[in-house]
């Protein structure tokens, strides 16, 4: 069975990596901006990368809880194809916006992409399932006709 | 086996999705009062708006985190109607709250109440699954005594 | 199949409660600084009670995502013991925390460290299944020679 998911539970350890990463930013840019805790506002270099690392960690469980339906009910492969992209996609973000707040928008359509995608690979992989088993149709199967 | 997490995936997309309304809401709320990300600060209409989307986004994680187990060890159905109840009040919170402040506290009762009630059912279920596997104990024989 | 994931949604629910309480904590402490909602600046004693309650949630998704996969693919009753000790140092964090910003450091090395562990548990863990399932390679029986 783990087989299953073993590709997923990488993607998804690997999110944990990046987001380690990410924190550790926030922490080397507290030091150079001399921001300390609770504080988080400061100048606009300290704030985009704060904001970055916040916006990293809001999604964060919003990429998880639409890779493992994709994965579970879709095809493990692609959804996991989809999350590598999604967690490059979150690292062009972050350097995009410690740049500038403008750098961030070309990477944020393409996360945004990414999470549509994972959420038509979940939705039809579920509607599949649902259909199957309450409505006894296999649309899989209709298509072959 | 998926048909047993069918119903728990269908709702937690349906989650995504509505996370995916609120942070659009908050795109719109930042261009119709001009706050350009990283600033967050701004009038008290966008502060709510602001406040109500990393409110719902915090607690959308520990949402799925009980929805689960609730549908796993206790019964999927039931745990899915209140999962969906759960998001109609996030719903409701979310509009009320872009009204007025005092307008989030009625539909944050209402959630609050479906996440002890999610707890309640996630707790039971794992309890009966630990009493049985650790201890022989099997509750649901005991009270058919 | 439950008792494959018992303990794991034990732990898991138990995180839930744990992040109730510190919702409640930021709750009685806007009642008492008189800080009301959307805002979220206040005094020192204020802010570090709220910067403690956002750490720790921004941190509770990615808590759950190395727990699981450690218990699913290295061995749940360890990733369970990680994860209570994580919990407790959690605990510590926000009491730490509360009474001074350097009051959250020994305990946030401390969380940090089993979040580590986790990682690592949950790497070897996954890695073992890949190679047994893409190249054939049995690393524990290998070890066994």
């Amino acid at each position: 069975m783990l087989e299953q998911i073993h590709l997923l539970a990488a993607v998804t350890v690997l999110g944990v990596l990046e987001q380690a990463y990410f924190s550790l930013q926030v922490i080397y840019a507290r030091r150079t901006y001399g921001i300390s805790p609770p504080k988080v506002a400061g100048p606009p270099e300290f704030e985009r990368i704060f904001r970055a690392q916040v916006n990293c960690s809001e999604y964060f469980p919003i990429f998880v809880a639409v890779l493992w339906p994709a994965g579970l009910f879709f095809h493990q492969g692609l959804a996991a194809v989809c999350g590598l992209l999604y967690l490059y996609a979150r690292y062009l973000y972050f350097t995009g916006y410690k740049k500038s707040a403008s750098g961030r928008l070309t990477p944020m359509y393409f996360n945004a992409g990414l999470i549509w995608i994972l959420i038509g690979l979940s939705g039809a992989g579920i509607l599949h399932s649902l259909l199957f088993h309450y409505v006894g149709l296999n649309v899989l199967r209709l298509m072959d006709l």
